[in-house]
């Protein structure tokens, strides 16, 4: 039976109880509209933790376009039905005014790493991300918490926030989910129309063939304009990037000389699609 | 007999063990250079925490001018003697590389009230308080935080830093400790030429004053002049401000119709000399 929580005072007492008792507890932050890709995220801190919170909360500070949070999928029944059926302990579903009551003045960022990418793309989304995830980890105390690489710059902009504010809790990156044909899952691939949904998976292919191109010696820029004009040519929208980068620092990179992420950001219709992969 | 323990990591072992057996930890955030205002917040930690640690780190990040920083008194021999007497279980004194490695890029800041008072004349000051506090907050996982009322404002973007990021901490103010004649006590004192050292309790008594006019009925703004005036013929140098505030907001205070603050800061030859009183 999973308990819904809305109020912080009240999983504060949740939380002391099991670790009066010892328990490590694990989260999975998300904002909801769950798919397969958030649930093997679920299964993964079942399998590490005593005790599971994952929390709901679709953060108006991270949204820099106003139309996508208003169209942002919500269906909190469903949510729920999936984390019982994963038995998952607490969720965490706080309003707007609980996270961000009158008064509220604090704000976390992260130079560097958060600025290139979507940073560019999405003016204070990083700095959204990193307040409401402190204030998460704060509210949840857990010892461990778990991210996908799908967003990939998000995990490497929670693990440095993590180790600069010595905040006592675990970063755990687990892989992408991906559709059959290889779209990587994601809450708002329910927005894009049939024919749209077709094509998706060619963002994915054309990044796997890139990455085997560079990897087989072509140069790096050469591969990765092939791949942009191959999906110009079958409908795609406007490109904010496809870069090579280093995995870690998200530095910019000329060839595979040390280990290398492979981002992408591109419109598909009125879907801005997301994706990376390790070359 | 005072542990002193300079890494993060050896620290949190120490305060782990603590909290298997259930102990409450206290901490005395300090820049070192104790002096009895400092040792009033050990002597509280002490009565409400079952372990306290005292930190001493003079943090760069908050300090605007270099000239202040280097200037800034240390003598750690000194300071753990005086620990070691109030039985003081640790002294955390990590170095500059400890708190900040290499890499390290995230900042916690705090709007609204860090903006005026100190906030204007110390540009990025209550930034590095906060990214420092919040820092010391996750090394020490201590349950209080004691601080002086000396620094009010300070005080304030604390406790507002602690609400929102949902620190589990919570955060005690304590009376600003003052020489017999009226000085408030300050590591900066030290710098005080023996002249300039018997003019400086006329900060606090023209306060006072000013203070007793204004709850007697003067209006604000002629009671702050009247002490302003007072001071510059009596040889303080620049005043960066004196003014009534609301207590826990600082906002603007144009008469005693809420709990009111009076918060000053002046040159007294190089020396500047901060302090605050309740109206």
């Amino acid at each position: 039976m999973t308990q819904v929580i809305r109020s912080s005072a009240e999983l504060r007492e949740k939380v002391a109880t099991w670790k009066r008792s010892g328990m490590l507890v694990g989260v999975v932050p998300t904002m909801g509209a769950l798919h397969d890709g958030h649930m093997s995220l679920v299964r993964e801190a079942r399998k590490q933790s005593d005790r599971v919170i994952v929390t709901i909360f679709v953060n108006p500070m991270q949204f820099n376009n106003p139309d996508d949070l208003t169209k942002y999928p919500r269906d909190e029944a469903h949510d729920l039905a999936l984390l019982e059926a994963e038995g998952v302990d607490v969720l965490f579903a706080p309003g707007v005014d609980e996270v961000y009551p009158n008064g509220f003045a604090t704000k976390v960022s992260v130079s560097g790493i958060s600025e290139p990418l979507e940073g560019a793309f999405r003016p204070g989304h990083f700095d959204g991300v990193a307040t409401v995830v402190s204030k998460l980890f704060g509210m949840t105390q857990a010892g461990r918490a778990f991210f996908g690489e799908k967003d990939w710059q998000q995990l490497q902009v929670v693990k440095r926030l993590v180790e600069d504010l010595n905040i006592p809790i675990r970063i755990i990156g687990c892989p992408t989910i991906r559709e059959e044909d290889g779209l990587a899952m994601s809450s708002r691939n329910v927005r894009l129309t049939s024919e749209e949904r077709a094509s998706a998976p060619k963002l994915h292919a054309q990044m796997q063939a890139a990455a085997e191109a560079i990897r087989a010696g072509t140069p790096v820029e050469t591969a990765l304009n092939a791949a942009k004009d191959a999906l110009q040519a079958e409908g795609f929208g406007t490109w904010d990037y496809l870069e090579l980068r280093t995995a870690d620092g998200l530095r910019p990179l000329e060839s595979l000389s040390e280990p290398a992420r492979m981002l992408a950001a591109v419109m598909l219709g009125d879907v801005r699609l997301i994706d990376n992969i390790a070359v």
